[in-house]
């Protein structure tokens, strides 16, 4: 027992033992290409954040050995993602300026709160607050993040500067300095996002016809975006364009990150709070949704609170290397998970690859124009905006709608942490406001069965001295005061009423908020001869109320079923009415 | 119609134009009662609130006759409440000191922009938002505001100055000066103190010992704190008390308030209006409580929507004419009710009242020592204390006693504001994790009956080939994922089950996001060949569902009643097995 527990703590614990030779051949494979991916990868999100492209590269090797050690997913590639990276600039752009020697401070800072809390959430197993980001929010928020940094990379594209943290704003900024377009970057850069995007589509069926298999096309098809590092590097060498306006990535420090304590500046510290829990958030939710996809495809499983504790670990491994807020991505785990990873051995052999990458290859990198990372960023993040989630929820129900509109307008609008807080806020309110005025239907018996349905929308069997009841939501201190003057309305509008049966089947609580309206329901009703009665009420919850004095005041009785109360009214009508045949009509 | 409109704006149309005779002494009566009730309280809470004391008595003449033009309650008393004139001055303390004219314009405009915010509420129709304050959370806060009330007028009691905004600086305060103790200002203040506690519960019963009815003592016991007054301002005059350290109320000027247009100062402005909202909700409640209360008596209504128009006016006069924020009392409403008023024309005649009151009768109160005033406030606040809510929401349900205790201890450690907001947040916290966890009972038949209960309740039928699963809650998204990880629990469990029914009697919602989760419960189901059914869906949920292509990938069927649905499954069983018996145990 007591191992297993260990285990939970250290998932590494539970496949390290028997490895095998087979799983580690498998592993290889998968890391080098996702090694080959994340290179590019790393430097553009490094840009995107602001940030020199070296830490991309640090961000890409302790964290991801920290979450095969901590995390669950067999098959998650951790490391920089596109909207941590975007969340990161526009948190750390608040505090200090691009480029700053306290702005990269600033973005190990981040990582290591970040890392804090996570690791604090999942001790705490706090896992299940990630439940309260729907999925409307979650879409509308992605799809908006892309739009916003296709967008803020046009820039470099262009070869101008304009910068702005929400869409508006950088329109404008982009259309101020069209002007400027420095016409040699832009013939690196759009041709390089044309070449991506054909890649996206063309490259894999063309590598087929060249009788390539289906998974090695796949997997080539992959290296688009190191083709292109590798090509326009070589054409800004050739034509030396760093004389003629095109910003190049320029000297990157080879060898490894040096471990060092981030500088815990009090006043940054309680200004990156705020930013670092919506990153956590945000970033443990985009990870697990890609840990369970992945898992269910091989009946694996994730835990939520574990994964808490191996992106924690990741973070804070991040902040004390030099690198800046991680979490799993999805793409590259996808590509991972297709090239045959097994185990997060996987991971560790990555962080290798990355290494030997940091160590010799860096010289290379001295002249790869920026507009080509831009572009590698443009192609991926347009592919997660997805506007088809309006016409869903639109068909689907308002409330989605709202959630996804708002989500998706504020984030555009407004940035996106104001995004993600409007989004949760309009979707719990609308679920509140929605159990506060909830749906009942009077109803009576289904002929020929015992099963009870709403007058309106089936045949069925009523008596004209019970009224049968059905409230759709439990009764909590929201809704109380509503479903009370609903009844009273029910009951003003017919006088040959004596007797209210509460059908309880979704009566899942009653509050003491709500058990106060009972007790005045009650009452009234007293005073009017009515009695009152209560059908199936669940278990949790008759448990409670037999507790009460409300039980011991109410007129009428509490039945097992709807239909053995209306039976039982039934038959002493008959006996009182000495024979007297009950008065029902179909 | 149109008539109709106009009248559910102007619910005074609704009696004035048939205003009897005998209507007018009931109502005249009740004035009187009301306006004797009502001097002492108006000066008292002025007091409370920091104010001078004709501020009270202003507050007690345009705004009753606004309510009375546009509330709906017929007995409700509009006017200065202990609640209020708390809130009011830990509201305007922090921008003015107490005594100076921006304390005062400051307490004009926070009536104006509470009068303000709930007329918007009215028109915009927001009443509902006042059932998301519980039961549990108006208990913890009025007894909490009760003791913070009573604690601060204790100096008034000592003749001592101490001041603080929660429970323990006051206290503090009090210890650090009670060696200053003003031993005439205590020789006023206890005696009246000790005369006003035995009045509540002595002098009725005293008075029907000399041949009074009950009602007529019970009225004329209302009229201690008036009694208390007259007595010690005498006293004070006799004595020449002022001389001797005891502080009395002084020169009140005579006459009618002078309407004018409270100032709009930017920056104060902005600084009230949170407080402004806090006092309009925790106003509006209260009043509309005391409302129902005594509408339901005579078998009236009262209109939420249009009652914070009523209080709305009621503020906006305030603010116009010299007064500060107001609300309908309980205790003063009660004797109002009592006293026999039919309609708000006994409001009308209060205000006349209070100002022939304020014309004539203020040189007799400037000898008025503040103790007696304090006492009147402290005997009337501490019937307010009620711990029993602690007992009896600790007995009921844990969620309940967390939202008492959080309210009264934040209210009593942090203020008013705080307190309720905390209060709010818990109890809608508490809610929103009990529905993202909620109960589900593997039910099986009672035998004899159609009825499907929780197998671990009662003696059922069940079948091993058959998960009958009733989930008890709405599907949304933040229990979508729970629920998922549930049914795979269960079916994990025992391999024997090919049909999972999932009894929606409770489910009254299928969000965006539960329809995702439904869509992979059936597809990973489908995988292990075992079926999806549905049964019992209600009305509102089945049309949602119909709409979508989830109902053309269910394995399998949407059943009236989950009777039915096992029923129809067996009979199949019994097909296939070629007149085989079904496998199942009681």
């Amino acid at each position: 027992m007591k191992i297993k527990a260990i285990k939970s703590y250290f998932p590494i614990l539970t496949w390290v033992a028997d490895y095998q030779r087979d799983t580690l051949i498998s592993d290889l494979l998968a890391a080098v290409i996702v090694t080959i991916m994340l290179i590019p990868q790393s430097l553009a999100y490094a840009l995107l954040a602001g940030l020199p492209p070296e830490m991309g590269l640090y961000a890409s090797m302790l964290p991801l050995v920290a979450y095969a050690i901590f995390g669950t997913s067999r098959t998650l590639s951790v490391g920089p993602v596109a909207v941590v990276s975007l969340m990161t600039a526009s948190a750390i752009g608040h505090i200090a300026a691009p480029g700053s020697v306290s702005y990269i401070e600033a973005a190990l800072l981040l990582a290591l709160l970040s890392g804090m809390f996570l690791l604090g959430m999942g001790i705490l197993r706090m896992g299940f607050l990630a439940n309260f980001l729907s999925h409307p929010v979650i879409a509308g928020f992605i799809t908006a993040s892309g739009i916003i940094i296709a967008v803020s990379q046009l820039k470099h594209i262009l070869g101008i500067s304009a910068s702005g943290e929400n869409l508006f704003h950088l329109l404008t900024a982009l259309l101020n300095e069209i002007a400027n377009t420095n016409l040699y970057t832009l013939a690196v850069g759009l041709p390089v996002l044309a070449f991506l995007f054909w890649v996206r589509s063309g490259l894999k069926p063309l590598l087929m016809r060249f009788g390539l298999g289906d998974k090695a096309a796949g997997m080539l098809s992959k290296t688009g975006p190191v083709m292109g590092i590798i090509a326009t590097s070589i054409a800004a060498y050739t034509f030396d364009l760093g004389q003629h306006g095109v910003k190049l990535v320029g000297d990157i420090p080879s060898g490894l990150p040096s471990l060092q304590i981030p500088s815990l500046d009090h006043s940054a510290w309680r200004e990156l709070l705020v930013s670092a829990i919506f990153i956590s958030v945000i970033g443990f939710v985009e990870s697990v949704s890609v840990g369970h996809t992945l898992a269910a495809k091989r009946r694996q499983k994730i835990t939520p609170n574990q994964e808490l504790i191996g992106l924690g670990a990741a973070n804070v491994a991040a902040a004390f290397s030099g690198g800046y807020p991680v979490t799993g991505g999805f793409a590259r785990s996808v590509v991972n998970f297709d090239a045959g990873a097994v185990t997060p051995a996987a991971g560790i052999f990555t962080a290798v690859g990355i290494g030997l990458a940091a160590l010799f290859f860096t010289p290379y990198l001295a002249y790869l124009p920026k507009a080509t990372l831009a572009a590698t960023i443009i192609v991926a993040v347009l592919s997660l905006v997805d506007f088809s989630i309006l016409k869903k929820s639109w068909g689907y129900a308002r409330s989605d709608f709202i959630a996804v509109s708002t989500t998706l307008l504020v984030t555009l609008l407004a940035g996106v942490e104001s995004g993600v807080a409007c989004g949760v806020f309009a979707s719990l309110a609308l679920h509140l406001y929605k159990t506060s005025t909830p749906h009942m239907a009077v109803v009576g018996e289904v002929p020929g069965t015992e099963h009870y349905r709403n007058v309106n929308r089936h045949k069925v069997i009523t008596h004209s001295d019970i009224l049968s009841l059905r409230i759709d939501e439990s009764l909590y201190f929201a809704n109380a005061g509503f479903i009370e003057d609903k009844i009273y309305e029910l009951i003003e509008k017919n006088s040959a009423i004596r007797h209210v049966i509460l059908m309880c089947t979704a009566v899942n609580e009653i509050d003491l908020s709500a058990l106060d309206a009972l007790e005045s329901i009650n009452q009234r009703l007293s005073d009017s001869e009515i009695k009152l009665h209560l059908s199936e009420v669940k278990g949790p919850v008759s448990d409670i109320l037999l507790t009460t004095d409300f039980i011991k005041h109410l007129s009428g009785e509490i039945f097992l079923s709807h239909h053995l109360g209306v039976q039982k009214i039934l038959a002493q009508n008959a006996k009182s009415e000495e024979g007297g045949t009950p008065n029902w009509t179909i």
